[in-house]
Order: structure tokens, then sequence, then C-alpha cells
């Protein structure tokens, strides 16, 4: 379907009085060239502020809750979670965060570094959304969810606005798909701003819900935690709010997917070659150009969307 | 002593030549901040053509080189190999490059991708000056030393214009020593523009012949190849014309070493908080500096030189 811009324009001034809100709290990360190809052309979100894009979002919904607010509750398998973590430090509110049983060890950690109350008993990916209600009803806390509301949304669309300013001649940007947060904010000012840039997303193989939602036009959901390491993107499905975006507005162009054999190499080249130490989420668009899955530009945008990566993982990989 | 301003106000002519002659071929590398210290400001030359700093002096070199010259012969351990490689093949030249046996395999590999003819044997970090005087004489191609020579020199300077406009208000410049070609570069743009910027080398501190040089006010000598993981300053000596600036000349403030252990910590750093993937060499200045060694500063500039990095080296850190 035709991408509806109306509904892009209409976000639009949310995503910039987000950049002027997060302007003080958050990094403007550089848009960089590499020697792999002329075309491409990084954002590397993992310089940005607890080293992924979730300091955006995060940052714009915190700074947007009402005075007398106590404290804030999320559910994150570890970069929205320190984000929150942060966000809330800085604002004087707590923060109580769940992490599923098993995520990135050096992910969790961080995160109770930064002062947040951090619960991962009986937290799995399948169930995190209901322990996240329970956790909001006991608390009182504001709850600032990973990808499925607004402020979040127009946070993580503040680096497109930076890349399209940066770029101004993009003829595509990829970005990872999880719970669709980055890319919803990433299609809304893109598509309000240059409607004729391609939006692509990229998710793995594995956890390929967006990628089939896309194709269905409703919102599908895989049925148990997916095995990737790309340990950013697990979330089972994309939100209500992403799917309005992304699908029943049609702007995001297209979405693929990439094997984790690919996603290893990508994650390799981006140590090797580009120098930038990603995480495997991280990896996903540079994987999807490497494939040859993005089509053919001549200015391709990649949003590197974080790089706190477990250090044994990328251990094993170089080896 | 004080710093002769005057003999480094006479360079800034050829150093601001030297950007606008290599500016369609190198890139302008970003200054990024960190979540390690609000201080701290990087220059991370790891995300130049080729992976390091060399670029710049080797395309300043090659690019000056009188018309009918038939090819380029140099010694490197590696990252000025590659520089000169590009660089001649960018100019339709060949290149002979003489790298030392043991070299990083890595940086011998990608020279050779880069389509210039590489002679290890019999090669040494010892008796490396000499087999290239030979390789000048039966070859009759020009040689562009790797840091002993002003236009490399002229060209490492132009990283530290980039900085100095980037942060108007930098107090301190740290870079790595090994035969002084950068760090003499920086020094001459540093206190040309901005005298009142302490300009500080750092050197590990098996491979001291700089620091002893800045101590004794001679020409200091490792007798030996020293044993660091910073393959890319083991050169045994700073060269004449590096002497004459940082020394004789009074324009590098100070130096100081590191430990192998600070230096392994220090890469550690780079790659799991700052996200960057620096080659050994590339995290002297942020170990003087995480050792506390470079002095109080608001605004410390660390110059990471490189990111050509063996991979088995790093996973074994990383494990």
């Amino acid at each position: 379907m035709s991408a509806n811009l109306a509904f892009a324009a209409a976000h639009l001034p949310e995503i910039r009085s987000a950049a002027e809100r997060i302007g003080p709290h958050i990094r403007r990360t550089p848009a960089l060239t590499t020697d792999l190809d002329p075309a491409l052309i990084l954002k590397p979100e993992c310089f940005q502020v607890t080293g992924s894009f979730k300091a955006r979002g995060a940052f714009n919904a915190v700074l947007r809750l009402p005075p007398g607010t106590p404290g804030v509750v999320t559910a994150s398998s570890g970069n929205h979670a320190q984000a929150v973590a942060l966000a809330a430090r800085t604002a004087g509110l707590r923060a109580l965060i769940l992490i599923p049983e098993g995520a990135n060890p050096a992910k969790i950690a961080a995160t109770r570094a930064f002062g947040a109350e951090v619960l991962t008993e009986g937290v799995t990916f399948a169930n995190r959304d209901e322990k996240l209600v329970e956790a909001v009803e006991s608390s009182g806390y504001a709850l600032v969810h990973a990808y499925d509301d607004w402020n979040v949304i127009h946070g993580q669309g503040t680096g497109a606005l930076e890349l399209l300013e940066d770029v101004p001649d993009l003829d595509t940007v990829a970005c990872p798909v999880g719970g669709g947060g980055q890319i919803s904010g990433w299609a809304l000012a893109t598509k309000a701003i240059r409607p004729e840039v391609r939006v692509m997303g990229v998710e793995p193989a594995t956890a390929d819900d967006a990628y089939r939602s896309f194709h269905s036009r409703t919102l599908e959901r895989l049925t148990a935690a997916p095995i990737t390491i790309a340990d950013g993107v697990k979330t089972l499905s994309i939100g209500a709010k992403n799917f309005e975006v992304l699908i029943e507005n049609g702007l995001m162009d297209d979405i693929v997917t990439v094997t984790e054999e690919e996603l290893e190499q990508a994650l390799l080249t981006a140590w090797l070659r580009c120098k930038i130490a990603l995480e495997p989420t991280g990896a996903l668009s540079l994987a999807a150009f490497l494939a040859g899955k993005l089509g053919a530009g001549r200015r391709v945008g990649l949003v590197l969307s974080g790089g706190n990566a477990d250090p044994s993982l990328v251990a094993r990989l170089l080896r």
C-alpha cells in the first residue's frame, strides 16, 4: 500500500520537540563512511549514551512524566533497561526493571550500575508483558514501555532527523526490528521529511514476526522466544502502535530477514573492517546490506542500533 | 625548555595545504564523547581510510612526488604500508613495501590486497632502515619514509586541524609515539594554532626510547626490538626530523609511558565501553588517560591512532 504521508507529517512536530527535550542528555552520533562500499553510511548508535539508541526514547518518555511521579517501571532484555535506569536517575526518579532470566549478563549489571532495581526471577520473554502489568499495579510507578509508546517512538525518531540532515542525498535507510520502536520513529521522521527515501526493516530469520505481519497485514506473534544471537530483537511481536505506523499506515517500505550466519559475518565485518564494536542486534542492518538484501542504492544509511555485546560471544567469533 | 612557536607557525601553511591536497582521498574523522568521563574527547583515526591515521601522511607524500616517478618504496610494520599502498594505487604508481618478519599478518594481507609488492624475507625491526636504502637503490622508486619526512609529518598534522576546529576549548592532546610522525604533525599544528594546549606523548614502558630522548635531550635508541602488544610503535628511535620538532624545538610538552597491563585494560575499555575496535597501539593514549598519567584537564583529546587489530589477540583479551 502507499505510505500515509499525512500521518507521518502529523507526528513530526513531536519528534522535533523530542530532539530539543533530550538534546542536553543524549549524544548526536556521527554519520560514518567506511572502506567497505562508497554507497554506505553508518549511523553508529553504539556511541549513544548507554551504548544504544534506547537512550533517545527513554529520556523523551521519562522527561514527559507529570511532576510527582514516584518512579518508572519497564520490561526489557537490556538496552532499554539501561536507558530507562539512566533517564530515571537523571530525573531523580526510582526505576524498577524487569529483565528476562537468561538475558545478557553485561546488560543486567549495567542496569544495576545505574541505580535501578532489577527483577529477573520468574520473568521470561513470553510472560514479561503480564509481569509488567503486575509490577505497575504493585509499585504505582509509571510505565515506560520499550516500544509501544508514542513518547518512546518520537524519541527514537530523533536519530533520523540527524542522519537526514547530515546526509541530504540518502535514498534508503535500514533499521533492525524488534518491538518496532526505533523503526517506527525513523519511518515517521523519514517519510515526513524525505518521503522518497525507502525505509527498510531487518529481522533475524528465526524471529520473523514483523516480516510475517508485513505480508499478512495482521499482527503476527511468535509462539516461543526465538533463538538468535541478536538478543535485542527477541520480542514476540511488534507493538500495536508500531503496527499502526509501519503496516497500517504503510510507512515501512519493505522488511527482509537475515540468517544467523549472515549476522555473525556482519558482526565480524563491523569489528574488523569498520572498527565498530557492535552487539549482534546492532549488525542486523549491515548483515542485510552485505547479503545484498537492501536493493540497489547510491546512498544507503544503516542504523547500527547498539554496542553492548557479550564479550564471550565476540571472543568466540574472533577466534 | 619553552616551545619554539615560530618554528611551529612556519610549518602551519604546509599542514593547511596538506589538508586541501588529501581532502578528496581521506576521511574527516569525528570527535566523539563517551560515557567514561565528560572531560574526554576521542579522535578515532581507526575510522580513517585504511584503518589508521597513516593515510593522511602517505597521501600527502605520494601526491607531492614529481611527475614521472615510477613507484614508491617504504618500510613499515603495517599501517603505513597499507596507507602507502593505497596512495600509490590511487596515484597510479607501483609500491614496494618492506615489512619485518613476524609482523601482524592481517596488516601484511591488507597491504597485498591494495596491490603492493611486499618483501618480508630477512627484514627485521632492527635492520629495516638499511634494507630500505638497498631497496631504494635497486628499484629506483621514491622513498616515502614512515615518519622522518616533512610531507608525512604535515599530512599527519591535518588530524589536529580537525580536532582543534571541532573542540575549540581543548586543553590537552595526547598521541602515541613510535617514530614520531603523528605527534610531530599534531605538535606543529597545535602549537601554531593554540599554543596553550598541552601536547603529550605516550609510549609503552617497554619501548621508551622517546621518553628517554625527551629527558636526556639526545636521540636515544633501543638496542633491540621491544616486546609490546603495541605493534605500531616498535621503532627503535624517533626520526631526526621528529627529534627536531618534539625535543629541539620543545613542541611536545611531556611524554609518559604505560605498562602492558594498562594497555590491555585500555584496549578492553575501548572495545567494551567506548564500542571502538582499536588495535593495541590505538589504545595507548586512552591507557595513559585511564591510568591518570595525563594530568588534570577539563577537555582532553586522545588520538586513537588505528584499528587494524589481530583478531586472535583481541579474542584472548575478551575471554
